[in-house]
């Protein structure tokens, strides 16, 4: 018998994608223009046109042996001072190479450091609405997720409910701000109370908790006023998955990396565990061509302006429309109430309007969909009588 | 406390590396051309002109939201097209796009494909000496890796020896033809006794055992009547393990694909279990670039002859000092023996003549070491004094 978890993973296809294919469908039945495809998360905005330029620089001016070739396994050593030296002007860290560890992308930041952190049994907290992948990568490396509520309207960390779900058994925290599926970004005061909380019971449990931050969102952010905090400025045993697919608008291209704090006592045995179960799930290094592109592009970003663009848009229709939306800081995610309990049953209502929304059920949270904006401006214009028609439909 | 296995794995430097290691600061003591590196697997040649024409076309023409834009988790369809086609035309076989699934290379390949086979228990097969990582690879999917020592001195597959290691926990058999580290070609003769083997055990003891076969040297071949035999016109059970690192000389860009035969009942299962095993390791797709890139040289491959050139001249000239050699017929590595029992005190003494060879023990052969033959020949023909040398101090 072949390995029945990974072959269910396989045959069932998330309900995002799902509802992508569908889409692709619909639109060859009653015409592209008429399906508003809001199902998935893939930037709509092109790469900065240094991306283009460099990308033809390393090309033409490298030695193709060199640029084409293996790096060390944790990424090439010039890329990864380029790494720290930038986060650290920008947070005012004191980080080195040694703390960067370059990889394929957020995915895999997330699963090489469960990989490096988790033993079997382990727990790792999330806060609902999350990722839903996490609790794949979480299983895979011998864990369990537990899921928290966030707390209702805000999607703020609910920390009444986060101290019930902390035990001796907890190994680490995912963090996700800007957050996918809601855009909701933690504010200072909550992430300050949240790393109290963590290094109380860790003390109080003997227990030590990893902080684990997943940003690959971390640049879009639409409000100058908007802060992100750095979690390392605030917690030692903290962990950075970073990724530069949607900055960079190269979610293909698969290029991100892990940053270890080097203020936790046991940073270096962190980094080999890193580095060894990088070399256990197959990662042999990061794209080359791609780590030298963002060592050279590294504090560019696409155009996030559309995105701002349609969230105040979406925002601003859907609100007089009727519709509960949380506004979204960052991301390109907006989390709606359905208007009905039943979130499937709505997203299924929406469908009848070629209105793709993918039901929030399976991110942990019942009674919303989730809207992915970055499409084209246009689409959304488009949709605007769909959406209102929806809601009309509830008042009938 | 951390993983501590992966911890360890992350510390312990491979040898090889180890050895690469050292004669960087070696080269800097004694200067670049005293120091005889042969210990990396690193392609010496550059990509044929075809990628740099490609890569440049891709980037230009291509719209940027598409070009590096997520693919399917499987790959681009059209990619997974021309990759079974081209399998199909030179191999005689029947695979569709949906028997290819993309991957960030060979190592990639085998991960996924070993964790949607495995389940916890299961032993796996391959013949020594075998690439180390092997080991790792089977287990982090659970497995155990059970090698079979090889003949000696034509390290062809020993049938009594796998015979005896065979057992009703074999889930799967991993071959690697041409050999890392020996060079050797299994003959058609061997590999049929190799499937005829595995399909009596099989019936026999009512077990499926699957045949990998790991294939990132399969164009590196340098004589007209080699023949690499396709594993799939031989075994149904069976999965082709490949990756474009050394025949397009693109190591560091990780691009490879996982061909599962459908000739086997099961096929749609396992390739379902591959795509699960894929998101369960965090690879999201393999990088978008590189896809498009193999689709459009598919045919292509790096200018070999300078690996046949190295051979020929190494073997002559370590024949010649009196060393014995396995005359390899493809990679570009040479399995020499060890002038003493101890293959590490060789390396050793070796390595006092700036000669940069890597001990066999971490092949699972004891009393070898392993040659590199990809670097300049001009640095082959300045080393041979230093083997010559080595040679003598033996007899004196």
């Amino acid at each position: 018998m072949i390995n029945q978890k990974n072959m269910q993973l396989g045959k069932v296809r998330s309900v995002i994608r799902e509802l992508f294919e569908y889409g692709k469908k619909r639109k060859e039945e009653v015409g592209e223009e008429n399906v508003y495809d809001f199902s998935l998360g893939n930037p709509s905005v092109p790469a900065p046109k240094e991306v283009e330029e460099e990308l033809k620089n390393l090309i033409t001016e490298t030695n193709p042996v060199i640029l084409h070739g293996y790096t060390s396994a944790q990424g090439d050593f010039n890329v990864r001072k380029t790494v720290s030296n930038y986060i650290n002007k920008r947070f005012n860290t004191a980080l080195t190479p040694d703390c960067i560890y370059m990889t394929c992308g957020a995915a895999a930041s997330l699963t090489i450091t469960l990989n490096a952190l988790l033993n079997d049994g382990d727990e790792v907290i999330t806060f609902a609405p999350y990722f839903p992948e996490y609790k794949v990568f979480v299983e895979h490396a011998g864990g369990t997720l537990i899921p928290v509520q966030s707390e209702q309207n805000t999607f703020q960390i609910d920390f009444e409910k986060l101290n019930k779900a902390l035990t001796p058994k907890t190994k680490a925290i995912i963090i996700n701000s800007p957050n996918n599926p809601s855009g909701v970004v933690y504010e200072k005061e909550s992430v300050k109370k949240l790393c109290k909380t963590l290094a109380e019971y860790s003390q109080k449990s003997g227990t030590e908790i990893y902080l684990i931050s997943d940003e690959p969102y971390r640049e879009l952010v639409f409000d100058k006023q908007t802060e992100v905090p750095y979690i390392m400025n605030y917690y030692k045993n903290s962990v950075v998955c970073y990724s530069y697919s949607k900055s960079l608008s190269l979610p293909g291209e698969r290029i991100g990396y892990i940053a270890v704090n080097n203020e936790q006592e046991n940073w270096q045995d962190i980094y080999a565990a890193i580095c060894g179960a990088g070399r256990a799930l197959g990662y042999v290094c990061a794209p080359n061509l791609f780590q030298q592109l963002v060592a050279r592009v590294i504090d560019k970003t696409a155009d996030i302006s559309v995105y701002k663009q349609n969230r105040d848009l979406l925002v601003s229709a859907l609100t007089e429309y009727g519709y509960e939306v949380v506004k979204p800081d960052g991301a390109f995610y907006l989390f709606v109430k359905a208007l009905e309990p039943n979130a499937d049953a709505f997203s299924e209502r929406a469908k009848k309007l070629n209105l793709l929304l993918v039901s929030g059920n399976s991110f942990g949270v019942e009674g919303y969909v989730r809207i992915s904006y970055c499409v084209s401006t246009d689409m959304i214009k488009r949709s605007l009588p769909a959406f209102l028609q929806l809601a009309q439909s509830y008042k009938n």
